[in-house]
């Protein structure tokens, strides 16, 4: 029965779907002979060709299936595909609503705008948690263990992407959530305000209010969903699959060998020159145009998105089809500094902008991987990329020219390069270069999880911030400014996220490893004419156009051959910054 | 028992709201004892005083009382009003989506962001038409009957804006509403696109579409709201309050006045030289400028709103917080055309700045008034007080230095002002006089309601509008492109809404002869020094800060004395295009 079934649902796809599709062989087998049972026979683990007729590699002439809303024999999957869609346009809504906040936005809305937003999510966490919702994701669960052959790999991982988001919305209240999405966009108000004051006392008071709320937050997921901690729980949101336990063994060995490398780097860069100093006049419309044309030279689809400036932090995000970027205002005596930013929002723009859109577009499996996986497409543009001696023989030209400075030795490449790889403790994590940048992480990683599990009070955070920089870095802030009111992330209730910075460093460093075996030897040359796309279009494959398909272990051991550890980033360091020719090459 | 309910009511209120308020014995009289029937008897009428803080006469120092919040003895009424804050954050985000797909949204966003808005409009017809908002709205009502007193005036016009809105939903299924939504974005790129290609196959194949859809909606509206015409249905929900007969009326006796005045007007003018040609050079950004600071002068709020440009045809609306304007990209070569679009939005920004924001904001309440009330303030601006002689008087030794003219006849305040006079039919609405203006919404209005009617087929309009033309106007356009494709309004779904332009004019003449003998002749002379504040004023204090507490009739005759009527309209274009001194003042 199930074969029958499974036969005449292939045949009714088929003809709904692909009636006018080119019968080549190679389609038949993908599209239905491997989707028969028993004619397929063990196709089942390679599983469907993927289905965004983007990149696909075979029939390319074929019909993009929109998967999203094919039938499927389990009516209560369906309706859930159509929930999922609701919540997925609801959640592109805030994304909207969120750059506009950020971009254009007139003042004087923003308090109605922190209204609209949290209602929003309101609305969204009834519409996940209701019992309708609860009834279906039983009904799909028991459909697919009775008909597991209606069910590809693509729809397994959907409803699996369904049932978690609902087990995670679950167990925290309605009016948690609402008060949280109020304060991601309040706390980038509150951190500017803050920020340019100085002021701690109100940091303090405001930092209390958000630490309470997500840690109300932290303990009802802790005990529904089964994490070790609060903050497991917390950092779960942001980078599912990761435990703690994990992290913690990852950043003791980058610790331990960041603590001999670290040093031995410094000495060894006693024996070169300084770079020079570049901070010049760079008009602001002048570096704008280099970062979009940046951005498009890596691949970023400026039809799908944008590139903006805010007076607030920037964030992440947006949409496959509405990727709008956002960086900080540019600093007009520091053009290396805004066209960084450019690339590692671009880095996630290209993700975003690579996801399995035109297939299955609002559902859950169709989206990102979470943050590491997100910082990991910035870091490998900005921290890798664009600090190849490669990226700068390309860019020094160019700017030579942009910034009216031909000969200026400060535009030279190895000028450039040589900022971007000199090693400097700094208080600031923004600027910090590639080899001390984990030790910042480390540093908000550790007090953060102190700071929700109790054993470290908002009051004691200035001192606790000051300690572990002498410890870690050696230097120490001159203020709260340029201390623990630096970054905008607690103010926006995001206690889990600063360890995906590592970790995306770490995947980075192991993605680049495995890219530069399959793309030879050729990388750097491309990468010296402005020809980006062999890096982009190896991360479509490997990353992007997966979108949820995979769990993260699988996602990484898929593309690189292992699961993540820290070994391909320190291998990766200690190539860039103890080999001979550290100064002059990638 | 009522009065005793109610004066515990009070005190309650009274306790929660103000306990911090200055006793003072007018504040004692306005919010305490007129409430309490025994002894604030025949106070009733008069009634509460506006608790509008930003403009109330009375008792300045009491905090604003958010009385959407507040407290109220029927637990159905607190729902409701709950149930409509969140409707009215939906109708705001979908403001903002609609500002941004204008403005700042990426091209290939625009099909998901058309289901974001159909999706949306969806909710709120859900939301507004649920068995349960049935419900409370009926308790309410009972609630209402049973305990007149403790409904103020503004709680009655609530509840029964609360019940116009679910009555008027009802009858309409769900998938109307949300392709009418989708439509209403969609039809401003096919607009853009058929008019730009004078493609009338394809606005044709548009139009039918629209206009299938339109009367669905119409004839199930009529069949249940009771309205005499499906073409009634539609007009009503642009300008509720008033019916088909009388507007068939007062455009009946203005076009019998027109037909001769008009040509007493072009005869008369045939005596004098005609204007200078203001084509120019004219950059965009200093437009821009003057359009901005325009609207500053004439009280619009920048904090809370904003004037952009775009490719599109511009649309009215935004929200009391974020008033964002929009007009089409200017013509480097016409400024006086720019500068008219950005007044006559202005217009429309300063009524939605002046709704009761900070005491009844998401309410039904607070709303505007429809169409007709929003056209009147915007023409006020627009077609009366910009073409007054001391409106140019102030605008024109401004522009001789922003455009760098000194002494440059053409920007004279008198051929400034000559220009905006001169009348000469036009194939353009746009484009049009103020003594033609009427004719082309005649044209049009005849036009949709046969249309909607079934009257005229969508394959006769380019011969019925050019036949229309020649009878009103006496000219005829070249093309679609100058004729039946020039407006965007029956493209997205606007068929009810052209009458509202005329009736806008009628009301806004009416206005300004009430407000010329309320205000004195001193009224121009601040015009002429740029003090705007007179105008703002006056209607802050007679429209805008009334939302929708009162219904159409009872506005207009509180507000000038008299229902609505054609004859200032005709005084006005009689006195200011017949007198002898016609072309040199007001």
């Amino acid at each position: 029965m199930s074969t029958l079934r499974s036969f005449l649902t292939t045949v009714t796809r088929f003809l709904k779907n692909n009636v006018f599709a080119p019968f080549t062989p190679q389609w038949w087998k993908s599209r239905v002979l491997s989707k028969i049972p028993f004619i397929g026979r063990g196709a089942k683990k390679q599983a469907l060709p993927d289905t965004d007729a983007q990149t696909a590699p075979v029939a390319p002439q074929a019909p993009t299936v929109v998967r999203q809303y094919e039938e499927h024999p389990s009516t209560a999957y369906m309706e859930l595909k159509y929930n999922f869609r609701d919540v997925g346009r609801m959640q592109a809504i805030s994304e909207t609503l969120g750059r506009d906040f950020l971009t254009a936005m007139p003042e004087g809305a923003w308090k109605s705008r922190l209204g609209q937003i949290a209602f929003l999510h309101r609305r969204i966490h009834e519409d996940i948690t209701s019992t309708r919702m609860s009834d279906l994701i039983e009904r799909a669960k028991s459909h697919q263990s009775n008909h597991p052959d209606d069910w590809d790999e693509w729809d397994t991982a959907n409803l699996r992407e369904m049932d978690t988001m609902h087990s995670h919305y679950k167990p925290v209240s309605p009016d948690l959530i609402e008060k949280r999405a109020r304060m991601s966009y309040e706390g980038r108000r509150q951190h500017r305000d803050c920020l340019s004051a100085g002021d701690w006392p109100a940091a303090r008071e405001y930092l209390t209010r958000v630490i309470d709320l997500n840690k109300q937050i932290a303990e009802a997921k802790c005990q529904a969903c089964n994490t070790n901690s609060p903050y497991e729980a917390l950092m779960d949101e942001y980078m599912p699959g990761i435990k703690l336990s994990d992290v913690e063994s990852w950043f003791g060995t980058m610790e331990k060998r960041l603590s001999t490398l670290l040093p031995e780097i410094l000495e060894r860069q006693k024996q070169t020159e300084p770079p020079k100093d570049m901070h010049d006049f760079y008009p602001a419309k002048a570096q704008m145009w280099l970062n979009q044309a940046m951005l498009s030279a890596i691949g970023f689809d400026f039809q799908r998105g944008g590139l903006y400036e805010t007076g607030h932090n920037p964030v992440e995000g947006g949409t496959p089809e509405d990727t709008r970027l956002v960086i900080k205002n540019v600093d007009i005596h520091n053009f290396m500094d805004s066209l960084k930013s450019a690339l590692h929002e671009g880095g996630h723009g290209i993700y975003i902008q690579g996801l399995p859109r035109t297939t299955w577009r609002y559902q859950p499996v169709a989206q990102d991987m979470g943050a590491a996986v997100h910082e990991s497409q910035a870091l490998i543009i900005e921290m890798i990329m664009a600090r190849t001696r490669a990226f700068y023989s390309y860019i020094s030209p160019r700017v030579e020219g942009l910034f009216h400075g031909l000969q200026n030795p400060t535009l030279s490449a190895d000028n450039m390069h040589k900022n971007k790889i000199w090693v400097q403790p700094t208080t600031q994590r923004k600027s910090a270069d590639e080899v001390t940048y984990f030790l910042h992480v480390l540093h908000r990683f550790k007090l953060e999880r102190d700071l929700i599990n109790g054993k470290l009070k908002v009051a004691d955070l200035p001192d606790a911030w000051n300690a572990g920089m002498r410890d870690l870095l050696g230097i120490e802030p001159d203020s709260v400014k340029d201390g623990c009111l630096q970054d905008v992330h607690w103010f926006v209730g995001k206690f889990g996220y600063f360890p995906s910075y590592a970790i995306g460093h770490m995947l980075a460093a192991q993605l680049y490893q495995t890219m530069r075996k399959d793309e030879g030897s050729d990388l750097f040359e491309h990468i010296a004419q402005g020809n980006f796309m062999p890096v982009t279009s190896w991360m479509r494959e490997k990353i992007h156009k997966k979108g949820r398909l995979l769990q993260f272990d699988d996602l990484v051991t898929e593309a690189t051959g292992k699961k993540l550890s820290p070994k391909p980033l320190i291998a990766h360091l200690e190539s860039r910054y103890l080999k001979d020719n550290a100064l002059i090459s990638a």
